[in-house]
């Protein structure tokens, strides 16, 4: 038979087929009437999943690339910034504002602590004048999502410009660009978007214009004055990725159908389901046990069991993938994704896929009890 | 009945249903073993097509981005770098130069001159010491197509290295990385590849890793170091646009199973069969009347018409797009691409249309000989 294929990653993540239609239809000239129609469409649903009024830049690049942005418009040499990191993604962001030269305060938690507002606040305290604060959302390498609302709000007391890793949290859990007065925000095609790769997005804020036109790295291509001049005219300043434009217009299309509130409930019980699941057979959380973890499930591998062939044996006995831990975590944890295109049923199939490879590996696990047990999970009162 | 559609731009351009049936399949992730072997594969198509030993990165962002690619590698503020222009292109990568802050030659020809070696060489005794040179082998904004052989060898005597904007070239005309040293060349996803916008190219060679080494610009997304070190892994440093580089593969598949030489001596023939119809016709050609001319065709619009209104007209009567003239050229001409996925067909299609549309607007053409006429040039004895 032919082998039925998971993708249980944290992303890139499933796409609906008629977002893949759409990937297939001939492609048009990105300054062509047809394409200017889903273009606007496009940024204006991308507004209403940011919750914003104010513009969302489109660039053809990665959410990587999204975040540079950010820092290439951002940081004169010498700015002093301030990274909360607690994880690969943070501690990356990190790493870019040093390449722009920024002179850094680095907050670096452990891999899987969740930042807490009075972390930030100690460390605001201690750095004097901060320009910068760049927050992660949802830290993709653990699965801890913060709650950035509270460490937004403490970043803006200081009076510093606040940027948002959003990329695998923008359109799962609650975000509210305006109403928490997130100055950037980052988000990519491929995580809860249900799109493939290409593509990604920078909300920004009229202060993080205005303190962009100030701040000389040199950049082109992610020059935000540049691409929204262009998209105030609905024209782009290059040559976008018109077939994943389309596409994650459709996907957007689906997203605000089902409702904002309805996906955020979705995913909060995805993820409820998981956990409860994977504690049902006796397995270790190393993501926390809460409501906000609802972006992907990071698993403790058991004692003497390597989380990386627990990963090989899903893909190759089952053609499931899911993800491996990153850095110190490799072979110690393992992560279900379930962000954008996922029902319970994406659940209980990682489950029970990860059951059999726990048994084969020798691990003590509870047999029968974590695919039911996610089922109830999934059907209890829901958030909303 | 459905409008039949002709993308006859010289970028994006039109795409085999092969390709987009690649572009529709389920997303993969980009580290699981299905994509590496893609990926693999692609990177040494690439190679071919490219004609080098050396590494061809691979990025996600348009032909822009890669072009930015090289000035961000390059470049340490104040180092002395000349562009040769003759176009849009051209004067783009002088605006992208001198935002990275080198201290810039800028050698401005007018839009649809053909750079000559002597240019550059009398600019470069004129410049003294120059490290880098820019050239653009194809200006699609005038369809001139230099001879960035003779060109190169003239830099690389002064020392300098060479960096080729091939963006619409690579694929339609003769271009020899390694063969002509040529140090840095550029290219995307979307022209002569015949897969959709979103991912692009540099071919680097050991000297330019070298010089990228010492340079001091800030980039992170962009830097060839992270990505070649990745790549040599059949890793990524960040998520590539899996669905875009899945379809590139088939592309080059299709493009390979033609020969290059195949290739380039049928974009030879579609230049010479869109010149010949459109002088029958009575059109005065805008783009050079020689071999070279085989991306895009530069027409000038007839005495007293409006070339935006003839590329209005194949809009919105016939579904064809075709480009209008850029910057100042806008409404004094209108090209035809022949970029890719292109057969006779395409170009008579091209000179029927715009022949019904300049009867409309009054302009006095011959009428009933450019088809026939472009079909006998086709037919011509082939230039291998």
């Amino acid at each position: 038979m032919a082998e039925k294929q998971y993708l249980l990653t944290p992303g890139p993540t499933p796409v609906p087929p008629q977002v893949l239609a759409a990937l297939a239809e001939p492609v048009i000239h990105h300054r062509a009437r047809d394409y200017r129609a889903v273009y606007e469409r496009c940024l204006a649903r991308l507004a209403e999943v940011y919750r914003t009024r104010h513009d969302v830049l489109m660039y053809t690049t990665s959410g990587t690339g999204a975040f540079e942005s950010a820092v290439a418009n951002l940081t004169s040499p010498g700015d002093r910034q301030l990274v909360l990191s607690a994880g690969n993604f943070g501690e990356r962001w990190a790493g870019m504002a040093r390449a722009f030269g920024a002179d850094l305060v680095h907050v670096k938690l452990e891999w899987g602590e969740t930042p807490e507002p009075d972390d930030l606040r100690a460390a605001l305290a201690d750095a004097g004048d901060v320009r910068v604060v760049y927050l992660t959302h949802s830290e993709t390498s653990t699965g801890v999502v913060c709650d950035v609302q509270a460490l937004a709000a403490v970043a803006k007391e200081a009076g510093a410009l606040v940027v948002v890793d959003a990329v695998s949290s923008l359109g799962a859990v609650p975000l509210e660009t305006d109403a928490w007065e997130l100055d950037v925000v980052v988000s990519g095609s491929q995580k809860a978007l249900m799109t493939p790769p290409g593509v990604a997005f920078v909300a920004v804020s009229p202060a993080a214009l205005e303190a962009a036109a100030r701040s000389t790295s040199p950049r082109y291509t992610l020059d935000w004055e540049r691409t929204r001049k262009a998209q105030a005219k609905l024209d782009a300043p290059f040559t976008p990725a018109v077939s994943i434009v389309r596409a994650l217009d459709v996907a957007l299309g689906l997203l605000l159908e089902e409702g904002l509130e309805g996906a955020f409930d979705r995913h909060a019980r995805l993820g409820r389901a998981c956990r409860e699941g994977a504690k049902a057979m006796g397995l270790e959380l190393f993501s926390p046990d809460e409501e906000r973890s609802a972006v992907v499930t990071a698993l403790r591998a058991p004692d003497g069991v390597d989380a990386t062939e627990v990963v090989s044996t899903l893909r190759d006995r089952f053609g499931i993938t899911i993800a491996n831990g990153q850095g110190d975590l490799k072979g110690k944890i393992f992560r279900i994704g379930h962000i954008g295109w996922f029902d319970v049923f994406d659940i209980t199939t990682a489950l029970a896929a990860v059951e059999l490879a726990l048994v084969d590996a020798g691990a003590e696990i509870e047999r029968g009890v974590a695919v039911t047990r996610a089922l109830d999970a999934w059907a209890e009162h829901s958030r909303v």
